[in-house]
Formats: C-alpha cells, sequence, structure tokens
C-alpha cells in the first residue's frame, strides 16, 4: 500500500508548522511542500527590521532552508513552484516550475492551502511606479535596500500607520531617512482606539516622523531623476525618493476560489474549527482564512503570525484524526516603535460599540511599570474593557516604554480563560522594586475596575466630560495645577478638601479630575460618603484628548 | 452615636492598605493606627538597593508620611508607638509612647494586627556583635551604610541565600564589598527546585559572589578594630568587616498570642478567608498571618508584600459586611541578580514531592525571550510542574537574563484560573520579533508538556537518565557533539539519523538528547514510529545537572 501523500500551498509560518507537526505525527505519510518564492519559513515580521540593518543579514531571515526541512523532517520542499489549480475530482494540483516554466500534476490525499496574505493595492495611479515598494517577502525588503543605496535616498513617504507601516516608518528613520507617514483613518494603528493611538501618533512626531492622518492618496507622481511625489486629497504633494505601500493585507485565496472552495465576503476561506473548508481532504490556515474572534464567536479575518504557526500545527493534529479545536483569534499585537511599546489583546471599544450582545465599560489607569522608588520607572497608559454583566474581561490595550507586553500577556490569558476583574484585583504577580509593584498595575485594573464595577465609584469618561457645563473640580496641589489646568475647573486639593467644602460651587454633579485618577477616587469616595454628588473623570489628565480643553495653550504638551 | 473605632497595629504594608481602603469605604470611621518603628508605609523590599547607593536616598523609602495619611485619607497614624497588650473583654489596647514612655489605654471597636514578620535569629554566639546586621527596616539599612563608611569595609559575609540575602549580597559587591554567602541549605534560593537555583549559584560566582553551601555557622568571633571571623561548621573560617543575618523570618505575634488568639505551630496567627481571627472583633493580616496553599489548600506560612497588601485591603471589605475572601497565596516570586532574573509561582517539585494527594510531572525547556534572528535574544530556562490526571499546570520557575518575569506572570494568571498545558498551548500573546516568538515560551510549554501529557514523548529527566546503563544517543551536528558530551554517548545527529538507524545500539530504550530538547524530542518521535524504543531526556543539556557525567573535563562550563 503507497503512503498517504499530504501536499501543502506555501511554505512560511502556517505551511512550515503543517510539515513538521504532521511529520512528527506521522513518519510514513509522503509530505510535499510547494512554494511559489524563493524562500520558505523565512521571518516576514522581521522584514522592517532589515532595512535600518537593526538585523543584518538578510541570511538572518531565513529560518529553515529546504534541505532542513527534508534532513530532520523528510519533508521535500519545492521552492520557485507555484500551484495553478486544485483539481478536486481528481485529488490534484497543476504545478508550475517557475525556472523552466514546466507543468505537471502532482495527486494528494489531503491538501493544505497556506497561501497566505497578499498587499491590499487600491487603484492609485502611479502606485506602480519604480520606487514605490512593498513589504511582504525577502526580495521586497532586498529591493528597498537596494534602491536606498541606488538613488541615495533621503526621503520616504509610507502609505498606510498600520503595525507593517510604522514599523517601516522607524526603521527608515534608524537608516537616516526623512519620513512621512500617510494614513486615511484620522489616527494611527486603526486596531487600536484612539485614546491609546494618539499617545503613539505623538511620540512619532517628537521622533521627527511626519503624520498625515485623516487623509487618502490621490496619486503618485513620477519625477524626472527617480523621485516621487505623493498628492493627498488635501491637496498637498509630499516628495520622496522611496514610497512604501502598507495599506493593508487582502487574503491570497484566488486558487481556492477557483477550485469552488467557499470563501467569505471578504475573500478568506471558510474553514471549521479544525480548519477544515467545505472539501473534506483540504484545509487551510494562516493568512488566507476567515477565523472566530475568541470572545464573541463572530467570523473574523485577522492575519496574525501565532494563530498562523498554531493553525497550521493543528492540521497537523486534525490529519491523524485528533479532536483539537482551534478556539479563534484574541487579537493580541504589540508593536516597539522608537522609546515606546504599544499592545493589546481582546475587544477593542471601536469593536465593542459595532456590537450589540455585551454590554460594556471602560476602565482607564496609568500605573508605574515597577515601583517608582526604584530608578527608570515609567508609566504604563491601560485602557481595559470589560462586560458589565459579570466583571469579565473583555479587552486590553496599553502604551508605555516598558513593562508593556508583560501586561497585555497576563491580560490576554486572563482574557483567554474567562477571568473577570476580580481574578484581576487577586492576581499574584511577580513584585521586586525592579520589576513592579506589591500592587502590580494588572492588579491596579482589577482594583480600580472592581470599584466601578460595584459602583463604588461615580465617573465619566473625558469624551462625556467634555463640553459639560457642570462643575470642574482639580484636587491636584496648587504647584501641579499651577502649571496646567482644565480651563475653568476649581483647584481644591485633596489633602484640603474635607476642610474646605465650603468653597465647593453648588452645581452638580461635580466632575473632579487629577493626574492619574487615583486622587479623583479618593476624593470622589470621600465627597459622595459626605452627601455630595461628584463622579471621577477617568484616568485623569494622562487620559484626556490631547490638546482639548486646556487651560493655558503653552501647557498643551502635557 | 459615637463613630466606629477601628485601631491598626504595625502601619507598613498590610496596615497602610487596610487604613486607606477603610477609608474609602467609610467616611465616618475613626482609624488609628500604631506603629512601634518611626516610620509607617516604608518600602521594605528597597532596603537592599539603598545598600549600593542604586535607591540613593534614604527618603524614597518613605512612601507615604503620617501627614499625608491625616491629610488625604483622615487616618491619625502615631508612629514610635508599641502596642503591648490587647485587652479583648474591654475591647481596648494599651500603647507606650516610645519617646515619654508613657502608657495608656485605647479602646476599639475593630482592632487588626499587622505586626509583620521578624528576622530570624538562632542562638549562635556572636550573632548579637557589633558590625553584625539585619535588614528589614531603614535604621538598620541607615546602620549598614554608617558602618561601612565609619569602617571602611572591604569584605561582608551574608549569612542566608534566601532572596533578601542574595539581593543584599549584590549590592553590596555593587557597593565595592568583596562577598561571601553561607547557606545551611545545599542551595541557593531554598524556596526554588535545584534545577533553577543551580544556576543562580553559578551567575553569582561568576560575579565573584563566594557561595558557601550546605554548611551551618557555628559561630562568629569579633576581632581587635571591628573585623568579624564567621566560623563554618567545616572548619573554614571567613573574615569579614560586616555581617549580614539574613536566615529567614517568624511571624512577630507574641502580642496575638498573649492575647490569647489562635497561633499556628509556626506562631502565624490563624485567620479564616476573611482574615479573622478566632475573636470576631479582631482582624490580622500580612507576614504575621498564617495563610492556605491557593493551589491545594494546605495551611501555608509564606510572607510576601503582594499578598500582605491585599489582605490588608481585604480587612477594609470584611469590616464594612462584605463578601470577600481571600484565596489563598500562589507563591510568586522574583529577584533579580546582577544579569539574571529568577522567578516563581506555584507549586516546587520539592513541595509536590511532599504531598501525596497529586500525581505530578515536569518539563523544562529553554525557549528564548523573543525570536533569534532579532538581536539580543536570551534563552530562558522554564520548569514546569503539572498535574498528570488532567494537564492543569500547578507550578512554574523560570531563570534568564529577559522575559523572565513576564513568562511566570503569564503562568501565575494561568495557575489562578485553573489552566492546563492545553490552554497554554492556545495562547495568544504579544509577538513582534523584538518582543517573543510566533510560539512564545509560554506556548511552547504547552506544546512541550501536553506532548508529554498525551504520552507522545516518553522521557525522563536528567534526575532518572545519570547512572542509567542503558545506549545514550546525542543527536546534535557533530560539531557541537566534538565541542563536549555525555560520556559514552553516541553522536547521530538528528539531520542523519534516518539514514543510519543500522548503526543505533541494541540495547533498548535509547536514551536520546540534544541542546534544549528539541531535537530529540523529534528523534524520538521519529524512533518510535519505526518500532526503536527510545525516550528523550528533558530539557537537554541545559537542563543537567552541573559537573556531572560529562565527557570532557574542559568542557564542564557549559
Amino acid at each position: 500500500m503507497r503512503p498517504k501523500r499530504l501536499i501543502i500551498i506555501g511554505g512560511v509560518a502556517a505551511g512550515a508548522s503543517c510539515a513538521t507537526r504532521t511529520r512528527r505525527l506521522d513518519e510514513q505519510r509522503e509530505i510535499l511542500v510547494f512554494e511559489r518564492g524563493p524562500y520558505v519559513s523565512f521571518a516576514s515580521c522581521g522584514l522592517p527590521y532589515h532595512l535600518s540593518g537593526v538585523i543584518a543579514e538578510e541570511d538572518d531571515l531565513l529560518l529553515v532552508g529546504p534541505e532542513d526541512f527534508k534532513d530532520r523532517y523528510n519533508v521535500d520542499v519545492h521552492t520557485g513552484h507555484e500551484v495553478l489549480e486544485i483539481d478536486r475530482e481528481g485529488k490534484r494540483v497543476r504545478v508550475r516550475d517557475l525556472s523552466t516554466d514546466a507543468c505537471r500534476w502532482e495527486g494528494y490525499d489531503d491538501l493544505v492551502i497556506t497561501t497566505g496574505a497578499k498587499a491590499f493595492m487600491p487603484p492609485i495611479p502611479g502606485l506602480d511606479s519604480p520606487g514605490v515598494f512593498q513589504l511582504r517577502t525577502v526580495p521586497q525588503a532586498r529591493a528597498i535596500r537596494n534602491w536606498i543605496d541606488k538613488q541615495q535616498a533621503r526621503t520616504a513617504v509610507v502609505i498606510g500607520a498600520g503595525f507593517i507601516g510604522l514599523e517601516a516608518a522607524e526603521n527608515l528613520v534608524k537608516r537616516g531617512l526623512s519620513v512621512q507617514v500617510v494614513e486615511a483613518q484620522d489616527q494611527v494603528l486603526p486596531p487600536l482606539d484612539s485614546s491609546i493611538a494618539e499617545r503613539v501618533g505623538q511620540h512619532l512626531e517628537e521622533k521627527g516622523v511626519g503624520l498625515h492622518l485623516g487623509v487618502s492618496v490621490e496619486a503618485i507622481e513620477s519625477e524626472e531623476g527617480g523621485a516621487l511625489t505623493v498628492c493627498l486629497q488635501d491637496g498637498s504633494r509630499l516628495v520622496a525618493d522611496l514610497v512604501l505601500a502598507a495599506i493593508g493585507v487582502r487574503p491570497r485565496s484566488e486558487l481556492a476560489g477557483e477550485a469552488g472552495l467557499e470563501l467569505a465576503p471578504g475573500g478568506a476561506v471558510v474553514v471549521d474549527d479544525q480548519m477544515r473548508t467545505n472539501d473534506p481532504h483540504i484545509f487551510a490556515a494562516g493568512d488566507v482564512v476567515q477565523t472566530a474572534c475568541a470572545i464573541t464567536g463572530r467570523p473574523t479575518y485577522l492575519p496574525l503570525a501565532g494563530p498562523a504557526n498554531r493553525q497550521g500545527r493543528l492540521v497537523g493534529d486534525a490529519l491523524l484524526g485528533r479532536g483539537h479545536r482551534f478556539r479563534g483569534v484574541q487579537g493580541t499585537v504589540i508593536c516597539g516603535l522608537f522609546d515606546l511599546t504599544v499592545a493589546a489583546t481582546g475587544l477593542s471599544r471601536r469593536t465593542l460599540a459595532a456590537q450589540s450582545e455585551i454590554p460594556w465599560s471602560t476602565l482607564w489607569i496609568h500605573p508605574k511599570d515597577h515601583v517608582g522608588y526604584y530608578p527608570g520607572a515609567h508609566p504604563i497608559t491601560l485602557q481595559v474593557t470589560y462586560d458589565t454583566r459579570d466583571g469579565r474581561v473583555l479587552g486590553a490595550q496599553a502604551v508605555g516604554e516598558a513593562g508593556v507586553a508583560r501586561r497585555i500577556d497576563v491580560l490576554a490569558m486572563a482574557i483567554q480563560l474567562g477571568g473577570t476583574l476580580s481574578d484581576l484585583e487577586q492576581a499574584e504577580l511577580c513584585y521586586a522594586p525592579q520589576f513592579g509593584a506589591a500592587k502590580d498595575a494588572v492588579n491596579m485594573v482589577g482594583m480600580v475596575g472592581a470599584n466601578q464595577f460595584r459602583g463604588e465609584l461615580p465617573s465619566r469618561p473625558w469624551s462625556e466630560a467634555i463640553g459639560d457645563e457642570g462643575p470642574m473640580i482639580d484636587v491636584r496641589e496648587p504647584a501641579e495645577f499651577e502649571a496646567g489646568h482644565v480651563q475653568g475647573a476649581l483647584n481644591l486639593p485633596l489633602s484640603q478638601l474635607r476642610g474646605r467644602l465650603n468653597e465647593l460651587p453648588t452645581a452638580r454633579p461635580l466632575l473632579v479630575y487629577c493626574q492619574s485618577g487615583k486622587r479623583s477616587y479618593d476624593a470622589v469616595r470621600f465627597l459622595n460618603q459626605v452627601g455630595i454628588e461628584a463622579q471621577s473623570v477617568l484616568g485623569g489628565l494622562m487620559s484626556r484628548p490631547r490638546g482639548e480643553f486646556w487651560g493655558r495653550s503653552s501647557d498643551t504638551e502635557f
């Protein structure tokens, strides 16, 4: 009896994981990988860092070669081979060897489609000009580096302020270029909420990156000598030696679609929770598939490296008849940009606002990554959403200079396991002075959140405080107040509040704020207990929208 | 009607948290804190770092003063006041003002005992000599600094290699002293398991700290001019200008005991899960109480800052009639020592071996803190214990140069919420090249552990491989083998294994090892499937006990 034959189309993240997992579980099966590009298993997430030379050598990006797959796993990898057609009836694929253009049919018992995603290229005139690049493959990265050298490029425009776009922008700056970023949305990092993204945008500007938000690109014009002009909808014209299009990705699902496999409206391949398509002998995994949101169960398209690898591995399990199920995608992301780290997991405020099943609320806090008395402490801005019925944590976003990945990872694990604010309150996490606090940032999320959840902290977010005509009380110390405060606010420091109640305005509710939300919490607890209606403005001045509502114009850069 | 009166004995971690929490919940109550020492709410965990000057100013260690408690929280803090006696019948305490020696009675409605712990001082002759110090209070830290200056101290002996002892040793080295550490147990950091602690000991020695393990101190002799000689049981005599006794702590429960409150055998105050003693009007919290292990429910004494703060806060809740319960202590600890971080949570192998209810097993892995292709990646040695019935994670310990706190925190959260190896497999954590890997260290714990758990990875730990006469196969590449290997091992690289099966010895099972355990896993999967009985040695050479069983003596420093 001939051994079963597995063919995998695409050999990067999901495909490579599927090949090795299947081999570990089954020594007998014949395993073939066809990869269109010149490399398998390359480090696509490392590409931006190769632009600057932080990752110096191209070879560093090539993780495992075809020889390793053969020697260690007895997997036959064919790079430079494009699969042109799937014959489901005949259980075979037509493959073209790109070096000879020769085509042949290869039969399979099981087929796995891990063709990934491709750059979204909207119909902008000039987007195909020389000097306009994408950054999804090693050859593309090489082309950008060569172009920079050849043209002695000094300026770049990045179209798209998503993760790849901003990582590329950072690395082009590190390479010595002057960089402008254009984004059609009105914030950087559109998957994140504005209160977090705004902090990132500010930091990028501090580092010299020009931001053009809420404006589209109309055309790209080529000049003599290779320079380019990026024309924006608002009439501005950005001249650059190099343009990088990082506008987003789309599933590379043409092959699957032509074979009659079910596709979701956006084009992603529809699979069940074992990554099986509507053909029982064809699986799909990675950036080409639609998955479910791990929290709401809703179908979603969220191409991420971690889930891609786990999905590929899971196909190996499914091939061997195992019952493992993919739990869906939680949306955990992280990005380092200059001195800042920004990360998120779970449902954003925007996603929650767009659904109707879950009643939810938000908290903002600004704990330090470690205790302030040990040198080098930095605040982390943390935004957490929770289910107002049971306190279950739904999502978390954070930005800061240190300790961000750690807190988002802990919150990601809590969300995965259905943890509540009360669980965060009680979490027992690492503490020594250089590593955290006896009440860690995650505990603070739980404590503040549980106070809100239990109704012990009447509060409102800045978005609902701005424009309210009610009296605003600043409970910081006078020196802090003098350095800048909300226009029209009355300064009554927490430390003097008990003795100066008679100075409070008579209108109610009082809107109380401080720097981070901690003193306003203490003040509101006190005021409420002595019968004065008051609400704490969530997250304090550190969470307020930038530039708005601020007393002294010289102090808008808080 | 007069307001209720709360008296808190001790104003550091648990006491201070209790005072502020109670005030936030109840503006009316009278709250008094009596603290024997000169300071409340000081940063005891920061004391070692003040020895070196990393934390430069003594004032930095004093977090909140009595004035702040009064101004912000209307809490009356009396420092320099010792409570001498509790009259439970009369619901009052007798207090001595240490500045005048005047005594008075103060009545209470509720009493909270947060008297903390005191240094354990065994009956070693000379332990009370000038130049022998403890490090539990700000004045003690000041005395050590003054002594170093006055004596121009160049050498120190630290007795006790627990967390405080080693942190003190590191900071004395940073201060310029030559430091020896004496520990009666045969490893540093006795709460940790030897495979992790050994790595820490090695690092300390590399940094010039002398270790004397498995040996007790018999006496301390004072020399002319202030020098001291520490006499060890093995006959060695260590001369030093300074001795620091960090031998452990005991609950400071005399007051509670004399009042007839129930004490556990070790002296800790027995409380329920709302921190109530056997007197319904008396609570206790922090380092003075016995708690339960959060995993097994067994009574335990584990003084830690995080739980102390949360317990103090919980007393405030209980006073207001809230139903919150303390879930027990999980034992999360962390320690930074020179370039290394070591951390742990949950049950150690030693603790598991001492109990009989839970069947358990262990895994060891050595993933990098972030992908190897991005500069600056360091391995993390991770040891994880799990319940062999359901794969529930029981404990985790880790040591490495980066990313340790993050992984232990994630595992701590998983343990708290009853997570299994399968949950870790599926965890969706932060990944970008500088922050992790598409299969994060925590995913790797889950994947390797689940393989073991499902019986797909026949394996044994080094402790059971050492001394076995069976054939040992080294599946690393020849160059790695040549640089050092286990005595008598046969080198058959994974990359050549399929073609060289005929060279394998005939005895069974084969014991297969590699560097980290990954290639031996691949090899064992292959060998088992072709009918050859083989077992992977867990964690590879990076987990092997130091110095043992190693082929070439010049290579023992792996």
